[in-house]
């Protein structure tokens, strides 16, 4: 599984020593042959090192890898964050027999730390001459940080295989393109340039904006999308049916990933599943399902098993989406809570009760909204606020 | 001091037992006589039956009287709702000899929960023949729900006394105008209603706008200002003296309301001033701002005492302002964490520990941001995240 499930990748993971926890931190992905690579990055201002160097990269040819550390993010590091990035790659390249602009970077960890060089560089020669078609979970435990477990995927279809790993569990909201959350997903496809692109934000976007565990957004945050073409056979362009497959498998990839992510989220205890539907749009319909999964109040309601209908009417009510709120109805799980704008009458006559449990025996809680105001509809995947969230942020320094 | 500190008001509070604590739930406040009153009101969609009706009758005239209970919100009940609130001023009205369009109404508690209307209607008669010009404080006390304290405060300038007081704890955040906030200035100043409401816009709404507990718009919000014109002389009209006067009267209230409301917000530690400067307009100032006061991973950050420069710098790139990351620095207290868009060099070489000590040392704590881009400048007040404030959210049904 992981991202060598496909054929033509390479990965490796390796312990440089950068992590105080002593656990792996230094991971490589490799296509070869190469295709196509499509990235999509953290729109935060202060953008990490490597999101600057890779962004730049991608925009001028065709990499073939990736090196990702854990331990430190390499952001706020200024121009000496730069140099770095551009050392380690130029490091990999050159045991790889690749030219340095053919080699992307990612980084995750403690924000302002500069990258400990030393032991990064000291390790490249052993993560290269490690490098195996079976080093895809090596490599999915390499970049993680506070990460429980890593989380893996893959998917076949006409052919076509996908493979996928993720990291993150918090500071991840979606915006525009995503959060500290590094994803990696490969194909052996023979997806070509020009499409690969398309594949990442029509397939991609999408699924990892609507994951939000905290609301903040990344410096970091890195999807990358790689196509091997190992497979063969025909280009997989746009309008074909093996493009509907392999955008299925892509899919199916991406979904997995991102409810590990949600369920290993900081502190979390269930991912709250916010489906909006009869909106005017779907802008409308995302703008109400981020507003309830992003609301402290939900989230702190949820955690404490208290199906709190009011809060969520005050969290739709002030997503500034216009709407009748006669017309709006609401649930949790199967049960009513919101009806015709009020709190559902029953609610008050034991549907409380089966709120509850729809709430403390779900790890995967659904909270549906309708408007009653159009056909626009999206979904929002969120996470409850507990002690141990705080606990976690609290004490330790990303 | 409180409401009735200005001449021209009485107040009473009482306890009619619609509170499960059993704490006082009723309050009445009357300007007698009435010069001129101004409402600014939650912009949630759901917008509590209160306030429907407040916003409503002030609009086509000059109230004299607001009946506040607090335990139930009437938001979220519908038809019977908006019910309930004319029956309690038509009764208020009455026992008062005024007319029911006279009488405003303010609730506050649990959303969806219908008015306990046989304690509120029964409780009437002996509150209004309790209204005294010394029953500010027990009006103060009778509105708050899971406040620790009352807040209260007292200003006079030039011959015109301002009075107020507030409740709020939670659910309180800027939009347009605020949230479960419920705020009452009073002035005897003669203020014409063509300018109390310019009085309330200027110098209230963007006051109140500042104050952000956690990011979500309650549906009852309010804040009246009344004038009773009984300190009497000349109408107060902007563009005098006296006008100047009174409007740092009124703001020395409202600010000092402000900071009561911080310091007493759900299992807060320490309150965090986040001022912004160097942006290039107020608005950019202002959305940076509330970027870091509403970062959860500040909250925590600051809750732990960890100065964690890298949250406050991931929390300004993403508030979609344009800048210069090079020209960015930032303060806690007087220690300065991000040096020309990096972690400040002096951070790691002790300045995280005078960061620290600025953190733990302080109830209040000062974020300063300069972005060096322009003259804008903002500010937000926020407040941690602490295992309370969890615990608080986790166990109450608001």
């Amino acid at each position: 599984v992981s991202v060598t499930f496909p054929r033509g990748f390479r990965a490796a993971g390796t312990t440089a020593g950068m992590k105080p926890s002593g656990r792996p931190d230094l991971g490589l992905l490799v296509a070869d042959p190469v295709q196509s690579v499509a990235g999509l990055f953290t729109t935060n201002a202060f953008a990490a090192a490597p999101v600057r160097l890779s962004t730049r990269r991608l925009s001028r040819g065709v990499p073939h890898a990736v090196v990702v550390n854990s331990g430190q993010a390499n952001a706020g590091t200024g121009l000496r964050g730069d140099h770095d990035a551009e050392q380690t790659t130029a490091l990999v390249a050159e045991a790889l027999q690749l030219d340095a602009s053919d080699v992307l970077a990612c980084s995750t960890g403690v924000i302002g730390e500069p990258l400990h060089m030393e032991q990064y560089l000291g390790a490249i020669p052993g993560l290269v001459s490690s490098l195996s078609d079976a080093g895809g979970d090596a490599f999915a435990e390499a970049i993680m940080t506070t990460d429980a477990v890593p989380k893996v995927a893959a998917a076949e279809r006409a052919g076509y295989r996908v493979g996928g790993c993720a990291k993150g569990v918090g500071m991840i909201a979606p915006d525009l393109q995503l959060a500290t959350m590094l994803v990696f997903i490969t194909t052996d496809a023979p997806v070509p340039p020009s499409d690969i692109r398309l594949l990442a934000t029509e397939t991609l976007e999408p699924r990892f904006e609507s994951l939000t565990v905290d609301a903040c957004t990344s410096t970091n945050d890195t999807v990358l999308l790689l196509s091997s073409g190992a497979a063969g056979g025909d280009l997989v362009v746009s309008g074909t049916d093996a493009w509907v497959e392999l955008t299925a498998a892509v899919d199916e990839v991406a979904t997995s990933l991102l409810l590990q992510l949600a369920a290993d989220a900081e502190g979390a205890n269930h991912v709250i599943l916010v489906e909006v539907s009869g909106a005017e749009s779907e802008q409308h319909a995302q703008a109400v399902a981020r507003e309830v999964a992003e609301s402290i109040l939900v989230k702190t309601a949820v955690f404490g098993g208290d199906p709190n209908p009011g809060r969520i009417l005050q969290a739709i009510g002030s997503s500034g989406v216009p709407f009748l709120p006669q017309l709006v109805d609401g649930f949790i799980g199967d049960v009513q809570v919101i009806a015709a704008g009020e709190i559902a009458p029953s609610y008050f006559d034991g549907g409380d009760e089966a709120a509850r449990l729809a709430l403390v025996e779900e790890r995967e809680v659904v909270v549906s909204v309708s408007l009653g105001n159009g056909q626009g509809r999206s979904r929002m995947i969120g996470v409850d606020l507990s002690y141990d969230y705080v606990k976690i942020n609290a004490e330790y320094s990303t």
